[in-house]
């Protein structure tokens, strides 16, 4: 039995463009995981992460727009993103059984909630860098800065304007001698939602705080620790690519995490997008793992999908 | 070991006439979870189920103002509950964790999303009874009712009138059996919160459906279905009474299943109050439980604490 820990990403279920209904997002949930279940009969356990940038972002719009209208009170970072858990893990869960039952494989599909340590002098809650939320005109953009105090940063993708937040580094996760018990049993386990909930640890009490978690990088901590062989990162993309989108592009297809170091160092990868990725490749790499596959869901299954990264 | 389900109502969450800020609600919550740990102290293993009545009807409010503020899409009652699971789940098991590091017991913590299934041809469909989110002015239930086509109910116990939805019949609890082997090991789980996301089967693929599972209901099948021995449902008066509220009124502190039965019969038990817990105890009575008992978290731990119902 291969285990591997498969981090969604955003566009796994809210795809550029729509706007997120039930329906729409039950489409996307739904075609990802036929994508996991080729991954299931070539005989590999799966545990699944996914991200929350788009959810979580709405989640906090909501709060916003019930504080205003109806005088509810608008709830911090970590309360959304646990809401996010249960809504998300709800979506995979319930679309991956239905998936299964489709390819006529039995398999236990079950979301734990996840907290997530990060530690309070984190140099990050210096300095916000992640996106959340929906994509904005720059003109909008400003306006809810000026309204809310938040920041927001221009998407290096050139789709609009996004909200950042701190993204503290993942230091240890919660329940995950379980997640590998469970793996280890067969089941198939959806954990480390958006990144974990992110909690401080203060004279053993935790407490919840401000931030999201990259979920790659929980995603890397979480195959690392449940000893998975493989990890792949999905994302919009078939391939990571350097000198990407100029004339002279390269889809790199096998990678060292020497060539990865050396790239991410020569900023060929864009930050909030492909270089914390390949950071979370070269994590996985460097605590136990074998192989990161960086690559689009569509791409699954098939021979030589996406871009290899391997240990030197 | 002895195995308890407890089923913890909204007021172990939110208070009646708080606004359920952060705060409040983490106060709250420590506070039945210190008396959780009374139970843990006695030598009970705990699962635990929770009620979610006005945390879904903001959520349902933040999206009716997401959609008009924003322009979000509003989601589904299943999305909604599911969003609540996670909340909620998270707030139970982060408080609980620290009662318990301050009790100095070394015991994991987790919390499982929870689909349930109901019958789509449950009565219930026809017939909406199970009250949801805040309570209103009568003034306001009817302007809220004429906007959104919502049927609204006085509260029996005078605190206003609230929202009403479909109630089916909980009848299968998905990952029973990984519940049951998880509290066997000896850890903690919470389970079932706002009585599970209701979900349809048909053909063997599932889908949520618009609806409210009685939480004590689904807390009474959950500990069947794990064989625990015990039951405790939480609400906020120390004991079932007959003639409540009238000058002859009689605090039960022992009755059968018969007794339970006949008070039922004749109408002594509010419907949306105690009517649905006094049935939720019949319900594991008659399958396999051994006693359950109503009562106010403060009791627990107490000797003679609450009403005690038992087999005939």
């Amino acid at each position: 039995m291969k285990t591997a820990v498969v981090a969604l990403g955003g566009n796994a279920l809210l795809r550029s463009g729509q706007k997120g209904t039930f329906e729409e997002q039950i489409a996307n949930v739904s075609e990802t995981c036929q994508a996991l279940v080729k991954l299931i009969k070539q005989g590999y356990t799966l545990c699944i992460g996914h991200g929350n940038g788009p959810q979580v972002g709405n989640v906090m719009l909501q709060h916003e727009a019930g504080k205003n209208t109806f005088g509810l009170p608008a709830m911090p970072m970590d309360f959304c993103v646990a809401e996010t858990q249960g809504s998300i893990g709800y979506l995979i869960e319930m679309c991956l059984q239905n998936e299964l039952h489709h390819a006529d494989i039995k398999k236990d599909v079950l979301t734990l909630l996840t907290q997530v340590r990060v530690d309070a002098d984190d140099p990050a809650f210096q300095k916000p860098t992640k996106p959340v939320g929906p994509y904005y005109t720059k003109e909008d953009a400003e306006r809810y800065a000026a309204q809310s105090g938040a920041i927001f940063k221009e998407d290096p993708k050139g789709n609009g304007w996004r909200k950042v937040v701190p993204s503290p580094t993942p230091k240890e996760i919660k329940h995950v001698e379980l997640v590998k018990q469970a793996t280890r049993e067969g089941r198939i386990v959806i954990t480390v939602g958006g990144g974990g909930i992110p909690v401080v640890e203060n004279d053993g009490l935790y407490k919840g705080i401000e931030a999201v978690i990259d979920k790659d990088l929980a995603s890397a901590l979480l195959a690392s620790g449940i000893q998975a062989e493989s990890l792949f990162i999905l994302t919009d993309v078939p391939n990571v690519c350097i000198r990407f989108r100029k004339p002279d592009e390269l889809r790199l297809e096998k990678i060292t995490v020497a060539e990865a170091k050396k790239y991410l160092a020569d900023g060929e990868f864009a930050e909030g997008s492909m270089a914390p990725k390949v950071r979370a490749a070269i994590f996985f790499l460097e605590h136990g793992g074998k192989e990161c596959i960086i690559t689009e869901a569509s791409r699954l299954g098939t021979d030589n999908a996406g871009t290899r990264i391997v240990a030197d």
